[in-house]
C-alpha cells in the first residue's frame, strides 16, 4: 500500500468520524455554536479544512507497529480537534484574519464567540479521546487523556513563548526551538506515542516514539518557516513572504538577524514595501538563511528515523508511507 | 460538626491541594504563565481567590452520601480550577475590568496571553480530574472525565447564549433558564453527580444528584441577579446596580421589561445616570421583579431539597452543613 492508497483509504473515513462526532454532540439551544464549528472545521463549504496530517500520522504510527490503526482513531480525531481548537484561539491571539482562504472565526462571528466555541471544541477533543476506553480499554485512556493535558499545557507554554517573542529583543535560536518544541512538536510527538500506546508499547519505547515524532515536528515547522518567506503564494495560499510582513521572528529570520548586518537594518525599519521584502528575501538567502534552516530540518528529520530505528519494519505498508509523507512534507516546492 | 467548622477544617485544605497542583505541573520556559495563573487564584497577594464554594461543595455531597471527602478531593479541585478557567475567559468575552477589586488577567497582560492562560488552566483542570484513577480507580475517572467534559461543553452552550442575548431583543425567562442551566447550573449540578460517583451511587442516584445541584445551581444565580442590582456594594464588592448599569439581562429584569412599561422605556434609553439607575431599581421593585425572582429561588431551592429527599441523612454532620451553606448563600444581605 502506498502512500496514496493509504490517504484515499483513510482521509474520507477521518472526515466521516469527524462530522459524526459532532453529530453526536448535543448543541440544543446554540445551534449556531455548531454552525461556527461546522464552518470552522471545513464542512460548511468544502473549504478550510485542512490536510488532516496529525490524524493520518497517528493512524501510520498505529500501523508501522503492526496494530491495526482503527484501535487508535478516537484518539486520532482528538489530536485533530485539539488542533483545530488551537487554530482558532491562536488567530485570535495572531490578530489572524484569514486562514485557509477565508475568514478566520473571529472575524465572522466576533472574538467573544469565537473564544467560547475554541473552548467547546477543546471540551469534544477531551469527550473524544476518552473513545479510547472502548477501542483499547479504561486504563489506556486514562494513560491516553494524562499524556494529551500535559501536551496541551505545553502547548500553552510554547505558545506563551511565541507570543512574547514579538516584543522581545534578544530572542536565540534556543529560545526558538524551546517554543516550537511545544507550539508544535509536541503534539507531533504525541501522534507517534499514541500509536505506540494502541500497540502496547512499553513506556520506555512510547517515550522513543515521543521523541521521533517531537523531531519530525520541529523539522516540519522549519519546512513551514521556510515557505513562509520563500514559499509560493500559488502554493501555500498566504502573501509572499508572509512571515516576513508580519514580522514573526521564525528560524530563518533569527539567522539573518545573526549573520547579515544588511537584514538586520531593514528588519528594524518601520513599514514594508513589496519591493523591500523581495530584497529580504534574498539577502537572507545570500547569507545563507535558507540553507541553515534547511540542514537543520534534514538533521531533526535523520535524527527522528535514527530514534526510531528498529521499531517499525521497513516491510510494512505503514512504515513506507511515513517515510513517502515525511519526504513529500520536506519537499515541498518553493 | 458545624458549616464553620467544616470550612475552618477543609478550606486550607482546598488552598493547598490547590497551590501544590501547580507545584507539580511544568512551567518550565514560561514562568511568567505561572506568574499569570497564581495571580488570577489570589496566591499572589492573597486576593482575588474566591469562596472555593464549589468544591467545598463537592466534600460535603461525598461526606453527606456517607464516605470520606477526601475520595472526591481531585474532582473538587478540578471543579474549581475549571471554575476559574471559565472566569479568565468569560472576563475577556465581557470586557470586565475588575474581578474581587482587582484588574483582571486580560487587563493586566492583554487580551492574547490572558486567552492562552486560561487553556492551560482547561488543561490542568482536566489533568487534575483525572487524578480520581488513584483516590477511587481507573473507570471512576473516565466516567467523572466524560461527565466533566460534557459539563464543559454544557457551559460553552450557556455562555454562547448568555453572549447573545447582549443583542437579542426578545429573551424569554425560559431562554434565561436555558442559558443559566449551561453556564452556572451545570458545575454545580456535576459537584454533586461527583459527590455520588465517589460515594459508588449508580446511575439513577448520580441522575438525581446531578437535578439536585443543579436546581441549587438556578436558585443561587437568582440570588445573584438579585444582588446584582439591589446588592450592598460594600458587601459585593460592585458597583451599585451594576448588572443594570452593564444591561446584563438578568431575571428581575426580563420580569420588569414585561411587567413594567416604565421600566422597559428607561432600558431602551441610553446612558444611565446614577440617578436614574436607582429609580430603576426603585421601579423594578415596585412592578414585583424582586418577589417574583425571590420566590423562584426559593421554589427551585425547595425543588432541589425534595428531588433529593432521603439521600443525604439528617443526622449527618455534612448534610446539616450542605443546608446551611444553602440558606447562607440564599441569605446574603442587600
Amino acid at each position: 500500500m502506498t502512500l496514496s492508497a493509504f490517504q484515499k483509504n483513510w482521509i474520507p473515513k477521518i472526515e466521516n468520524e469527524l462530522q459524526s462526532t459532532f453529530e453526536r454532540m448535543d448543541f440544543d439551544g446554540s445551534e449556531e455554536l455548531r454552525t461556527m464549528l461546522t464552518y470552522h472545521m471545513g464542512w460548511a463549504d468544502d473549504k478550510g479544512g485542512g490536510k488532516r496530517l496529525r490524524p493520518l500520522f497517528s493512524l501510520l504510527f498505529t500501523g508501522a507497529l503492526g496494530t491495526d490503526p482503527e484501535k487508535v482513531m478516537p484518539g486520532a480525531l482528538a489530536i485533530e480537534l485539539l488542533h483545530n481548537f488551537t487554530l482558532i484561539h491562536d488567530d485570535i491571539e495572531d490578530k489572524s484574519e484569514i486562514r485557509h482562504g477565508r475568514s478566520t472565526l473571529w472575524q465572522r462571528w466576533g472574538i467573544p464567540l469565537a473564544i467560547n466555541a475554541g473552548d467547546a471544541l477543546f471540551s469534544i477533543s477531551q469527550l473524544t479521546m476518552l473513545g479510547l476506553r472502548e477501542t483499547l480499554n479504561p486504563d489506556s485512556a486514562v494513560k491516553a487523556s494524562l499524556k494529551f493535558n500535559q501536551v496541551c499545557l505545553h502547548l500553552t507554554r510554547g505558545q506563551h513563548m511565541d507570543i512574547t517573542f514579538e516584543k522581545e529583543r534578544a530572542v536565540t535560536e534556543a529560545d526558538y526551538l524551546e517554543m516550537v518544541r511545544g507550539k508544535t512538536a509536541a503534539l507531533i510527538g504525541f501522534t507517534a506515542w499514541l500509536g505506540g500506546l494502541a500497540a502496547e508499547r512499553d513506556d520506555t519505547i512510547l517515550s522513543t516514539l515521543y521523541h521521533f515524532g517531537e523531531n519530525l515536528g520541529l523539522a516540519f515547522q522549519m519546512q513551514d518557516d521556510l515557505l513562509g518567506i520563500w514559499g509560493d503564494p500559488a502554493v501555500t495560499g498566504k502573501s509572499a513572504a508572509s512571515d516576513l510582513l508580519s514580522k514573526k521572528k521564525t528560524l530563518p529570520v533569527l539567522y539573518g538577524l545573526v549573520h547579515s548586518p544588511e537584514f538586520r537594518s531593514m528588519w528594524q525599519e518601520e513599514q514594508a514595501s513589496s519591493e523591500k521584502l523581495t530584497r529580504m528575501t534574498e539577502v537572507l538567502k545570500t547569507c545563507g538563511a535558507m540553507e541553515s534552516v534547511q540542514d537543520q530540518a534534514k538533521s531533526f528529520t535523520e535524527k527522528a528515523f535514527t530514534i526510531v530505528k528498529g521499531l517499525f519494519s521497513h516491510q510494512n505498508d505503514y512504515a513506507i508511507a511515513i517515510f513517502e509523507l515525511t519526504e513529500s512534507l520536506l519537499q515541498r516546492d518553493f
